[in-house]
């Protein structure tokens, strides 16, 4: 496998912005390599919820530059037997702990290859037992960055643990079970529903209308855009993601509905 | 007109830092022109607060190099009628939606020209809904960035949106009515009083005493610095913006007097 | 002294991230030196709170390459008559206020000499008396990021503040008394503790087993990683900067156990 890096690192994690731990890590990375450029994608991701960090990495990583090297550490098994893992797709590597968070990558046609880290010579030794971001993955990101063959870093690997994503069920002809998959910062709720799915359903459904509904409420209707919602009930568009999303003009929708992730939502026609 | 770009792109918005939105937009920027350094002033602008952003900008982006681009994404209008804007001044670019988010520009001396971002083949295309920021003005401002022709970007237009700025009023001789027009991470209040205003009346009022209140509480007097206020009764001072502020040295002034932005503070003499 | 500097800076403040200051403070300091490389430490220390900056610094500074600035402002002093404060190791400068702030330094092998920043033309004039931030630490650190001779400066001092650290005590040869000095972003304890100290204790404690105490509740034992914790009471461990942390494995230990910065805890034999 040939990969050739451009020098931007991203950085995902559940580190919050509080402690030393995301500095730390971009110390340690400049000391490998003084020329990385760090762009952070989010380090709130919840305490150890790896598929809220699956869901943030796959929203942003392929807006990146190829040779882009995205490190993600959310790592609830940190210091036990999970393996250090590495990606390679054809543009980008994913650098984190092989617990999932980058289940999203294993079935898409650029996927190459998965690798075990084993090279300890690209860690920080003797890796604690608590903060493998530091001992583990940002050396091994950093080595990788200057160009480190990755023949050199470990040994491939074909099980990666890979997470079920929850999917939308279609029902019949005349509906969808979906399921709200993240809450955003402004209280949207984004469904897995993407917007190819609706529009081959609906494409059967002619002039019958269509409902949505989330936990016994009815949502007003599906809109293109937040302007043509309302601020007396809750509107449906497809965001510029292509998933199903359910807002309240001018509020927060998953506090006025009292949605959290997980909540299904239903979309069908009468 | 002519400009001469620093290579240095600020960001400001309402995104939050949990979500993907920032980084995704900065990965946009980087595939435009690898070379761009960024600097977040805030993404904690209160959610669709187009008022608190341009405070936020407005007290920040003078401190910048010549030549800087600042990017604003405060956006409650998104995928409807309001124009993408690109404001020129004699030092700076400014690129956001034209909502009067770069009010505070307009009346200044160094302002020189507002254009409708029009040309599409410098967006994302297509550009979704939901999230110009990633699809319209990352990548216009990114394009400028590499020094592509204003004049290519859109069309000059005259009527750019202006927000109503609160200024305090002059009440005879004796008095001055404020308002908060910004409560600080520190809980500090901080109105829109300017010390040169402040100190052309005073030079009438000889040796009267000076009264500040708020909410019909009193504010103990006037000092220099936080460390001359006392921890028993809120003080005021003028702050390094030049703006009367009041704060409860070692306490959260904005949580202990129950004030939040818009609060009116009258300054007089007795 | 002679210093040769990295270009890179590092910031750690408790201006939160809401407001524009930390990104006032890199715009100076891009005016002065448009090649510096930023690295956030932390800008969410409590507000004031001088002993958690100096905690989120020493945690993180040494991870950096030789050469690094580390530019810290928790200054509730601001605009007194504390001092500005440049302090020169082996191989980093801090600048920020005297007040005890990288009180960890002074007594540690690397430490060359203390200074008082005097030297008003390598400052924003004229200075105000609330953001010296802005003001003074972010020119000064940026000029001395330019090559400015650390001579032109300021003056050496030889009383810079420092802080009371808190230390464990050992009582008799069976007891440790140790304190926690941080709780961090997962609701960890983070005691003063250190690994040395216990491995040197537990040598004379041959198989008699170990107990650990907080607010008169019982920890489960030490483990080596939170994997090996339970889910129904709280475990402790040396963590990967060689302090014993106690954590609860899944939840937040600092909420279930009712406990904060400052709280005694006892490890001991029985």
């Amino acid at each position: 496998v040939d990969f050739k890096v451009s020098g931007i690192m991203t950085l995902t994690s559940d580190f919050g912005l509080a402690d030393s731990f995301v500095g730390t890590m971009k110390g340690v990375m400049l000391c490998i390599n003084p020329a990385l450029v760090f762009v952070d994608i989010s380090h709130q991701i919840p305490p150890q919820d790896i598929l809220e960090g699956s869901f943030s990495l796959q929203s942003a990583y392929s807006y990146f530059p190829p040779g882009t090297i995205h490190l993600a550490v959310v790592d609830p098994g940190v210091g036990g037997l999970r393996r250090p893992l590495l990606v390679v797709t054809r543009d980008y590597l994913f650098v984190g702990p092989d617990n999932g968070l980058f289940s999203f990558i294993f079935s898409d046609s650029s996927f190459q290859a998965a690798y075990e880290l084993t090279a300890g010579k690209y860690f920080l030794e003797p890796a604690g037992a608590t903060f493998h971001g530091r001992d583990i993955f940002a050396p091994a990101a950093a080595w990788l960055s200057t160009g480190t063959p990755i023949s050199e870093m470990g040994r491939t690997i074909h099980d990666p643990v890979t997470l079920k994503i929850p999917e939308p069920k279609v029902i019949g002809t005349s509906k969808i079970q979906g399921e709200i998959i993240h809450v955003d910062h402004f209280g949207n709720l984004i469904s897995n529903i993407p917007v190819e799915l609706y529009e081959r359903l609906r494409a059967g459904w002619g002039n019958r209308s269509i409902r949505i509904s989330i936990l016994a409420q009815g949502i007003g209707k599906i809109v293109r855009y937040y302007g043509e919602g309302s601020e007396e009930e809750p509107f449906a568009l497809f965001n510029s993601s292509g998933w199903m999303e359910i807002f309240w003009k001018g509020s927060n929708a998953a506090e006025k509905l009292g949605v959290r992730r997980g909540e299904k939502v239903h979309l069908y026609t009468v």
